[in-house]
């Protein structure tokens, strides 16, 4: 796993860099700080790596997807700045870091978030503007907007905000948890795939991947917060059961949860056996998602 | 002037429909009150009627273009929402009704103006999906994107914000209320001239009409507020002063400001004379803009 370590180190720093030179060049510079701040806070770089592994396995060079991956961290950081707000979770930690509104301010993080939101459609027309990227862009700016819309992430968030304190079903749990995680996990892979011109049956197989490795990773979320300890998470430990959120643990108890994500995961793996091309690293990516420990 | 407000009304209404049209028709019920509650409230549409007169002008069938123009009012009215949360401008008026954090809280209200966002761009995407549209769909997409974002409006927000109880420059002022007005307001211009896919000359004319035009808006919003009264403007009177806002009647008083503001709208009109097509409708519409009581 050691090589596995070193690709993801690289592919991260990969994305750091390309996100860097996203950044605007003028406007305010509060604004511009408190954006490269959430940017820099420590994330893993999960979702870009998808969208980009995704590309390579159907055969594009990922350099040339760096844009669409970049669209995609920036409308998942947004998605944490807003979380995080008092009127919203509010979470004064994020990735062990005070969070973008205990630094800059309520009003300035909202507008970050924003920022973020807008550069990220930005960057995607400006990708899709090189000669024969047209059609594709296209396709990629509707479907993260979609992602990450009311029918999506932020439907998802709503979800979440009215279940607190009151009893979901696992069937509840899951619908909210994959549109809330799941709908932007689902469109990183979708996105990579439209990038590198995916066949119907592609996009279809590699949907199918997407989805349910986006509900394990939501369970395993949900387990490293009830389980870990502050200084692996970054945020307080056991903060969702301060707060009575539905996660898995709570519902069904820390032992099925673990199953049920290794159970998803290799179903999510299972759909790659009929797609057309070697995937490999999306396989690896799958075990790695769901069996780490931060 | 009969005709004229007929016009208006009727365009008004077209408008409405279609962005009744762009709702997503999924997704959590609260979310979709909020957007809707929102985008119905009584806006003018002054931005997208602006967006179709000026594609019409290039002798662009403005049917064809009221996606365009629905994403301009989409962006227009997420900021809203976004300005009058507590942590910004604390408005709890908008339009003569209550602002979106009053009716659904402050949590809905911040993600309903994320949807409003998203959902513009998940519209201009949908827009350029029809064959012969994708160019010019991504350049209005990149268009709104930076108009909207840290360089333009929101950019001006974060100096409007930082700028509460100092003394401006007119200069500063000026600077200031063209990226928080002006940027949206050039934009809503520029994307009515690319959807008729506008020559580079006739896109420059046209951006120096919309960025004239722009500021003298925000100068007669400044004298509205001043001096109307809470029924006419649908929000506290003054307000602006109470909070020791920069504004243009602050700066260099009641009647210098509408000099301003009428010599700003002549520019723009003169604009027009170097256009190669009849200009009437955006002459009349400057006028109409600037020699508003409400």
């Amino acid at each position: 796993m050691i090589d596995f370590d070193r690709y993801l180190e690289q592919e991260k720093e990969r994305v750091n860099q390309a996100l860097e030179r996203c950044l605007p060049v003028s406007g305010p510079t509060i604004i511009i700080e408190a954006m490269r701040y959430s940017l820099a806070a420590g994330g893993k770089r999960l979702r870009p790596i998808i969208t980009l592994a995704t590309a390579e396995t159907l055969g594009a060079n990922s350099e040339e997807v760096i844009e669409v991956a970049c669209a995609v961290e920036l409308i998942h950081t947004y998605s944490l700045i807003h979380d995080d707000l008092p009127a919203m979770d509010d979470s004064d930690l994020r990735r062990g870091k005070p969070s973008c509104h205990c630094m800059f301010g309520e009003a300035v993080a909202i507008l970050a978030g924003d920022a973020l939101l807008t550069l990220a459609f930005e960057v995607l027309a400006r990708y899709g503007l090189e000669p024969g990227r047209e059609r594709a862009a296209l396709l990629i700016s509707a479907e993260l907007a979609q992602a990450a819309g009311a029918e999506g992430m932020i439907g998802g968030q709503v979800f979440d905000l009215h279940a607190e304190g009151s009893v979901l079903s696992t069937s509840e749990l899951e619908l909210m948890n994959g549109m809330k995680t799941g709908a932007l996990f689902r469109g990183a892979v979708r996105v990579g795939a439209l990038a590198a011109n995916a066949s119907p049956e592609q996009l279809q197989i590699l949907s199918g991947y997407a989805a349910f490795l986006g509900l394990a990773f939501q369970i395993v979320d949900d387990l490293l917060n009830h389980v870990g300890t502050q200084a692996d998470l970054g945020k307080p430990a056991g903060s969702d059961q301060i707060r009575f959120k539905a996660t898995y643990p709570a519902l069904i108890g820390v032992e099925a949860s673990r199953k049920r994500a290794g159970e998803l995961c290799n179903t999510a793996i299972e759909h790659l056996d009929r797609l057309d091309r070697p995937a490999d690293r999306l396989r690896d990516l799958a075990r790695r998602l769901v069996f780490r420990t931060t």
